[in-house]
């Protein structure tokens, strides 16, 4: 068994990490923690009651280094980054869930903060596995893409020959609750979000850059990337739909063909022939994808389950490539449908 | 006071109509009919009760004639017609909430029915006020507005200058369910939509051909409208987001100040300085507007509550017109929140 | 017009007394306040947007005095006596939403804090219309109940006579997160109360006291209360079952009969035929019924509001009372159904 | 490995057996059907899609009996009983999920219809665990209980010891719409559930006599059980709250105690400190249970989740004691949270 330690147990993102360990017949959950320790897992997260306990830890590098081979960092953005160095340099392997390593330096300081650790972000993966296999599998420190990223990059990258580079493309995205954390504010009272759509900040989110990155580096295109970010009143599910032009010459393509091709041997997306609704992918790793055409417009739609695909069985789905594991090992596939 | 009849009592734009009519000083609801009659209002729509009582007669022309003026038609699409003919025919004014008189023939027959009123049809105004109220005013037959036309409309009119009419225009539409109607299927059952987004007839609504439709009429443009309808678990609201591309020659507008400028006189639109959300125009027939864009492209988005803006508030506010009263008498504008 | 002002303008009932009193015929909003002043009603809620702007000013007793007759305070629990005994001396007539003046010295002691206004607490009134309307007419100070002591008493008294005052009677209470105030916490986070039941409290709230307290004086009964209260994942609404054991020799009544009877008069009591729901009196100040027996067991449940019978609109109807209008004037009725 | 079959694919009991089953290191999925088939599981069941596949047969008693040795039978009441006694006469065991074996003769005759199997009802075993465990391994035939009975009777059965049997036990119990079922009707629609709460047939529902039998059969006492439940706009998730008196002699019993003792060995039950909710217990076969009392009083709740411990995993447990299986083998225990 691999030992595993989870760094940011209070989250959901830390929940939903234990919640798929629990099954996982090659890793162990051997260590966790967070800022103040001193609690147990149950206290944290009650429904852990009768059904694993663990004591979670004030963290400790020293402990983390001792107990796991494998550190799962779910802590806030610009916080990992200093914890990674450390555990990188003593040679335990890390999948980040932050944002601290997904970026190029230059992206990453304008949009968040000065990095504390260049040098392993140099050499850090991007955690999207359809398109970063081999080099996760080779990795010792990878990158969990955004949970919005991560729909939108399969959303188009399939189409990404076909679109016009010159024109925006657009994605309205929606978002259940446990995406904007555990923390109170005005955007997570169940009075404001109820019977309500919440837009915050249109076209001026930080997944924005990230999306745009990553397509110039997998198919060297600069795309005009809007992206709306919208809560809707569920718990969990993303639903990004991607709204592009296609150039002239393309105006026949079949896109459901194109995303079947592309996506064949995936395991972990379904192609489907309607568009794609948010409750068949929660509880699982999938990814649902639809697309249609009309003359030059394309639409494409993406549903995920933005704590799952979007973060937690994404990264275990990693953490099996670093480990030269079958991808699909311990992977949530039931949806909680209904 | 004027008569008034509401032929279609069985439904929520219905009941809606009575409850806006209830407190309107000049209109007097004097008789309501639906297809079966024989039954109160109260029964149709329990929480009249100890609220306004009256009969639901089976619909006679001949009554609807002799107890009305105006009548307020809320019936399905193509059953409206054939009751609007003879109405017209015998002198009581119409507001029809379908889609019977809203198209041109040709836009009607290939996405309805053959229209068994082409005379009226062709003097029939469209019932959006801030673009056809001199129409209005003179008008006996008022075609009212879908929803997704009427928040679609009110975002894009102004725009329609700076948009370039060669590339495609998405809107992305959200409803809540009163919007699908009071009829029971898989769309409105409660285990189906809740914790749920349901894409339904992407780029293949009906509302779509309405939208270019009305965008030729009034500025003789012809773009190319991508519309996708979702349901997202809410009773009541409606938010559209228009996405499109501007002319190089105007990148450098001010959506804020041209929306400010075009509806600076209108009563029923707000225009925003943040993304607009659903629950601030429910209950009210206010159309909230807000706009952003970044280099050439432009997002717009409108919310508007689905049963009043985009039914029956509207259709008052057009009976309101066609007696030269007031625009705003009687309507609702305090919202539901919380 | 009687000039009013609204002391704690923050807060839910606070925009429910707006709400209200914009529609209202003889009583004119002139003053609004709340703790920091400096900002206008708008900001505070958004949708009063084009509707109704006032300054909120931070609370000056002067002013009050100078610019209102009546003051409805809309302040939390221990902050409203030391403001309403000043208003008192100075000649202004209070209706406190509070519970400060709502209990007997000693259950106030008990579960609140050391009562800062003796005197008046003497001779304030429980604003309850049905039970004690002629107080309330010659009253300067009516203590506005509870959200739950109204629908429980309304749902009890008709049946005290009939009740074992030896046997517990039980309250399974639910209402909506508009109920639980605007502060964020465990209680009011979206992902915590979606999809969930939140029992808080149960048989240790201070709804308890108040509800026998009240039973005890109209009926010199002593009961035991037994009070579940729990919020259920909607934004509005409240529903209140009660359950008690009937006497031997009353085993033959008719519920129904007894609550027409009692509530015949009446204007926002509506006796039902079938068990409530809380969809057809949100919106309205109309408290719903209906009891069922079987054999020495009773069933009673009643609906409201619990922002407008359970506080804003009720709050109102007292004022109308002390100021000798019909009980209905600008009362709002209209649910919002759908 | 044990061959299965699932009589009954469409509703949402027979989709959770198979999420169940697909994970039983024991249990086969061999044979399902239903009444039309010549569909795939995937298309009744879209979630379905990459995960498990299976054809969907037109019932047919020999292939059951050909392919499996114990069939889940997920049917409306009154039709389970035809099919259960053909299988059973030819040596396939049987969980019925239905009613049609849980009562007396007599009782289910009052509440349902003429029995057609009166030699199997005899020897039928009442598939609630904790209290049926020895009958149901020597059993062929296992009737599983109600949701709404499995959880009262799991909150009752420690404390009937302890209750008046003279006076009234109240449940107020509370169940989301997956409990409805799948057909659509008003109380499944949407619009009439979302922000509401549903009362139907109160005190008047069928699982009001299995509550009352069983406690009579386990206990030799014989309570008034009055059963009030109600719809609430959740998708799945059941609490009951039962009320009753307690007899003067046991007024100082400490309810937590009790349940710890009772439920001390119980792998599925866990006794809480503080009232349920629902959402802890979704996804799991878990019944949480809290307690409290007041004098006479008592409160008790427990909350399952309908579809799991209220059906299908409470199915999977029977069928594990029927074979002598470990009681959890691959029973659900990590909830949905969040």
């Amino acid at each position: 068994m691999i030992n595993i330690s989870i760094i940011g147990a209070s989250g959901y993102t830390g929940l939903e990490l234990v919640k798929i360990l629990l099954n996982h017949p090659e890793f162990k959950i051997n260590y966790m923690a967070n800022s103040e320790g001193g609690v147990k897992l149950s206290e944290l997260h009650p429904s852990m009651n009768s059904v694993f306990e663990i004591d979670i830890n004030k963290l400790n590098i020293d402990n983390v280094v001792k107990y796991s081979d494998l550190a799962f960092l779910a802590l806030p953005h610009k916080t990992s980054m200093a914890i990674a160095k450390e555990l990188l340099a003593r040679g335990v392997k890390v999948v980040d869930l932050s944002a601290d390593y997904r970026l190029k330096l230059e992206t990453y300081e304008k949009y968040y903060t000065s990095h504390m650790d260049k040098d392993n972000l140099k050499q850090s993966v991007y955690g999207l596995p359809e398109f970063f296999r081999e080099d996760i599998k080779n990795s010792n420190l990878v990158a969990n893409p955004g949970c919005y990223p991560t729909a939108s990059l399969l959303a188009l990258l399939p189409f990404t020959k076909y679109l016009d580079e010159s024109l925006p493309i657009f994605i309205d995205a929606k978002s259940g609750l446990s995406g904007a954390g555990k923390k109170c504010n005005d955007l997570t009272q169940f009075v404001s979000v109820n019977e309500n759509i919440i837009t915050y900040n249109p076209m001026n989110h930080r997944h924005e850059p990230e999306i745009k990155e990553k397509l110039s580096i997998l198919k060297e295109k600069n795309f005009s990337i809007n992206f709306i970010p919208q809560l809707i009143p569920v718990t969990r599910g993303e639903l990004v739909n991607c709204y592009g032009t296609i150039k002239d010459e393309f105006i026949n393509i079949n896109p459901i063909e194109i995303l079947r091709d592309i996506y064949k041997d995936e395991k972990f997306i379904r192609i489907k022939e309607n568009a794609v609704d948010i409750k068949s992918t929660s509880g699982t790793n999938f990814c649902d994808i639809f697309a249609k055409v009309n003359d030059k417009a394309i639409f494409i739609n993406a549903s995920i389950d933005n704590l799952l695909r979007g973060a937690s069985s994404q990264a275990v789905v990693n953490a099996n490539i670093m480990y030269g594991f079958e991808e699909n090992l311990g992977i949530p596939i039931i949806s909680y449908v209904p």
